[in-house]
């Protein structure tokens, strides 16, 4: 069975050293967050990760969930309820929720590193929270305060947990398509029906009550056509009582649960609404903006799963790798001429390569993630307006690129590690198999990976030209480097891919203002969304390697400054070397596909992709092709 | 459910256009292969994949194989023995064996073209006949008269199956650490002891017995330590009565199946050898040169096995892109302003990228997967022995690269598969993520993708110096091609690849001189051991992009020659467009890594590779390290 220890000294060195998010304590609202705190919250939770959750991680994944037809009840593996409650007692779901509602106050920053934990020991499990705030964070900023009231301070306790109901059989990217509808009551309240798919921790034993946050269509003449027409309902599974406590059903069923490659431990309902009382949350038609406060911190989250499940696999790996032993030390050989003893597998180079890429993109993830969510507090609590401003616009740059390259290259990864196991890796006792399944999802869910790229491109890039916002900290930091005398094979890759995400962002700005000129913004908009992975590999190896510069750089004035721990400083400026080295690379292929422009793309006609042009059983089998006659290609 | 759908067109442009393989019917002992016959066996090999073998897949996937205790034997799923007995029937099994046994003698080139169809179909299944196909090669290559007349005969007809037994839990890459042990007995039988693990196949109710071919040390004083005393022995279930059918139980057992990642319909066995009788196959000692006549093309089989499920996942993504509905046509958005109609999904530019990502892959890697098969009949049936040998060392160049690159290659491939189809890849009844869970087991076994590139460079290009041999056809077709007309950006980029290639090598070489100079190879190993991976997949990019040239040319004399199918051949030099621009980039990656050196890969203490420096109890928590003082970092 995998073992979990959490990467506390790399976490601190992060919260502490690089960031100092002690200096958030002094934002309104975030008094709370003082060193001794998060620091003892790090610990009890680190522990509580290792000690409870880890174990439970295979169960979770051998037992599944289960459903019972006739009560349409949802029994989740066991282990799991008893985990919840002390969850729950360890005031874990109020961490960053507001205090008027019991929460803790504390930075999204923390949290952030709390919630790589969960990911870590137990994916299926922390996603069940993980929703739950998810939908406090809907109904905090777009709730009536009715609603609020109602709703808040249950989801702080734990004691209800939430959903995001979005997706519909027929609407899953395009969420313009939903079919669920809303009919007004004339009391303020709505009926709500329709049928919702993948919905996580649609239904469950964990708590006595669950709040949906439901996307439907008011059933009305003046609702718009489309996405501007959705509005955002909160539908909870048993009514709030006068006493706010679960009382009548309201008729929102778990029909049935998918059966998936993973995150067996995580019930994913199809949930069918039959005129369920819903309440509108924020104003009519205006649900996707309501939504979108849920989706972009679940698409933060959702990097940090790729992220929790990469540190895992790496840590198996390792373990692995230094106690496996399996041929001989390769320049051993070389000397001797004979075989000699056979050596732990770390020993050899192409397993330090597997492990120094799994452990430099998790360490660049971990130090992304937590500025990341560093903007997100600077962007809530900034006293100053304009600080908050250039934070809002860095987080939005950076949301896709957290949520499409941490899980694209946790799929990575964890491939990895099971490759340092050879065959092991394939078994399930093992568990490394695990991580890679219940990653696959992060791939996928709260906007595929093939969306983020032009959430990036077009929205935040073209549309919204946050890229001189992004950035201006990149280009600063990486001159505090030079200045603090970080060598520059550190730094001269992360300052070439950056201007090549520039020239590639000019070229297509151009191209923009020539379509504009001519009336036809068609060729723009297809070259972007040709080139738009590309161009968010290209910036996720920029963003990455600006974090390996901020690292190395205070990682290096430590070592200036003779302070303790010396190897960890020197390690983290090896590894920082590794990932210029062997990662930086990568920017040449993004780059170079880019150049090479859309037309591979457009020029296939549809009918034109199949292997089978025509059906194969139409075409005489026995009649073979002429050979090619102009030349003799055999016998090479 | 998926669908498969045999992509005989595609298949047969290779085959009879591209490889013009009928000539292979000039051989002696290839008379069979005449155009007519290989036609008439891929169309009906394509029926009985497409109608027998892939209704089975998902089945063998939910059902597995189970294991019973008490008589230590296993039931394959449902479906399996029945559709085993047809294949047999219908003479599958004896396809590329001798006519003396009972065979087709029918060309590897062939038997390649039909293995693909039963990975794409039912890779679980297809292990079963693939597995005993290469206990006949080994056994027809180096049994006795005896041997040979006892098994061939019924591993032909498959009335037999057979087994590799390698790994144990000892060893796994490094055979020279095997401890089972063989007992002369005089009678010219030995006595086998020891446990293997990982054994496909190794037992199972399809067919009336079972030969392992098992690794063993003789238990002499003068057998050689390490992988020089290794022997090969068969080792019956039954040992053949005297009417030559199955006899007395012999003592080799599975003690119990693996609980894997996929390929559940295969049985995956732990065996344990008690006693049980043997007969050497080859000479004493001299079993991993026996060993490796079934590992060379077993791996050219597990690289098939990557094409096979690209092929299908290929397939079952493009159905649903041109069905699913989601999103507007990115181009009509602009011109309209509003949100116009959804539209099919394999309009919007970054699916197509997806799909002709797994298309461009999938094509060249048949292409090359049936050309190193040719080189393969070449160099056992060319009356000329230049052409015999010249033939041998491409191959032997090949087979790492076609073994690593198709299945790594293939893992992507099924993952982009899945992610054409969102969160509904994810779905178990889709059947997508079961071609990648099947898949995932090809990076692993018959030689880690962390071996094959040692194999590459080390001992196929540093000692055994094919490079030259390989070069040759590549240069020569691409010359050809250029003469015929084919664009230049459509050679260029392999041109470039090459010369790459061709200069790491020689840089290596360079290195290996100088080493030889000083008495030390020792830093020369660690650096071909360091970049084996980049240089693996450099090579690969040359020998696709070569396969391309060599498919570009004969579409391009097709449509030159107005021949019927132009869109087919239109379709096949986009499809090279797209390789070339989108494809082919990587190469730069792979050069600037393998020029970073190895540096970055050794500099770091093994004990130094843990996220937690010491164990993290040992550290007060409570303390945090103190801030950076030399700049504010903060906020940004």
């Amino acid at each position: 069975m995998p073992n979990y220890k959490a990467p506390l000294d790399d976490m601190r060195f992060v919260l502490n050293e690089v960031l100092d998010v002690s200096q958030l304590s002094k934002f309104e609202g975030y008094e709370n967050a003082d060193t001794d705190t998060v620091n003892s919250m790090l610990g009890m939770v680190a522990q509580f990760s290792e000690e409870v959750l880890a174990p439970l991680n295979m169960v979770g994944d051998a037992e599944g969930c289960t459903y019972d037809r006739a009560t349409k009840s949802v029994k989740t593996p066991n282990g799991f309820k008893e985990a919840y409650q002390q969850f729950c007692e360890n005031g874990l779901t109020a961490v960053t929720c507001d205090e008027k509602y019991g929460g803790l106050s504390m930075p999204v920053t923390v949290g952030t590193a709390l919630g790589e934990m969960y990911c870590s020991a137990n994916l299926a499990f922390g996603m069940y929270p993980g929703l739950s705030h998810g939908a406090y964070n809907a109904l905090a900023e777009y709730g009536s305060d009715e609603l609020k009231e109602e709703y808040l301070h249950k989801l702080t306790s734990g004691e209800w947990t939430g959903t995001m109901c979005l997706t519909e059989p027929g609407a899953g990217t395009d969420l313009g398509l939903i079919k669920t509808k809303a009919e007004e009551q004339g009391d303020g309240s709505y009926n709500i029906t329709g049928t919702k798919i993948f919905i996580s921790a649609g239904e469950h034993d964990l708590a006595g009550n669950i709040v949906h946050l439901v996307l439907a269509k008011i059933d009305a003449p003046d609702t718009p056509e489309g996405i501007k027409g959705i509005s955002l309902f909160a539908v909870p599974k048993h009514l709030p009582d006068a006493q706010g406590n679960p009382g009548d059903r309201n008729p929102a069923f778990c029909e049935r649960l998918e059966e998936k490659m993973g995150i067996h431990g995580n019930s994913t309902c199809e949930m069918s609404f039959e005129g369920a009382k819903g309440f509108l949350i924020g104003e009519k038609h205006k649900g996707m903006k309501a939504m979108f406060v849920m989706m972009n911190e679940a698409r933060l989250g959702v990097g940090l799963q790729g992220l929790g499940l990469s540190e895992v696999a790496y840590q198996n790996a390792l373990t692995y790798a230094q106690d496996r032993k399996q041929g001989a030390k390769i320049d051993e050989k070389a000397a001797k001429g004979t075989a000699p003893e056979s050596t732990t597998i770390i020993k050899h180079p192409d397993v330090r390569r597997e492990l120094l890429s799994i452990k430099s993109q998790t360490e660049g993830a971990r130090m992304l993630a937590y500025w990341t969510a560093m903007q997100l507090d600077i962007s809530h609590k900034h006293p100053d307006e304009k600080a908050r401003n250039e934070a809002k616009k860095v987080l939005d740059f950076m949301t896709p690129i957290v949520k499409a390259h941490f899980t694209d290259n946790a799929v990575d990864n964890t491939n990895s590690a099971i490759q340092v196991f050879g065959g092991h890796g394939y078994i399930k006792e093992h568990g490394m198999e695990q991580f890679n399944r219940d990653d696959r999802i992060t791939r996928l869910y709260e906007g595929t990976n093939g969306i983020q790229p032009l959430d990036l491109l077009c929205r935040k890039v073209m549309m919204q030209k946050l890229m001189p916002s992004y950035l201006k900290p990149v280009e600063a930091d990486i001159k505090a480097a030079k200045k603090s005398g970080v060598p520059s094979e550190l730094t001269r890759p992360v300052e070439q891919a950056a201007r090549k995400l520039k020239s590639a962002t000019r070229r297509l700005q151009m191209k923009g203002a020539m379509g504009k000129m001519k009336g036809d913004m068609g060729p723009t908009m297809r070259e972007a969304a040709g080139m738009a992975t590309d161009y968010l590999k290209l910036a996720s190896l920029v963003s990455m390697g600006h974090m390996w510069v901020k690292m190395v750089d205070v990682a290096q004035q430590r070592l200036d400054e003779n302070a303790e721990n010396k190897d960890f400083y020197e390690t983290k400026i090896k590894t920082a070397r590794f990932y210029m080295d062997k990662i930086m690379p990568q920017m040449h292929t993004y780059d170079a596909a880019m150049k090479s422009g859309v037309k591979s793309l457009v020029d296939i006609a549809e009918e034109h992709f199949a292997h089978n042009q025509g059906t194969v059983a139409e075409k005489p089998r026995q009649k073979p092709q002429p050979p090619a006659k102009k030349k003799a290609i055999w016998p090479f």
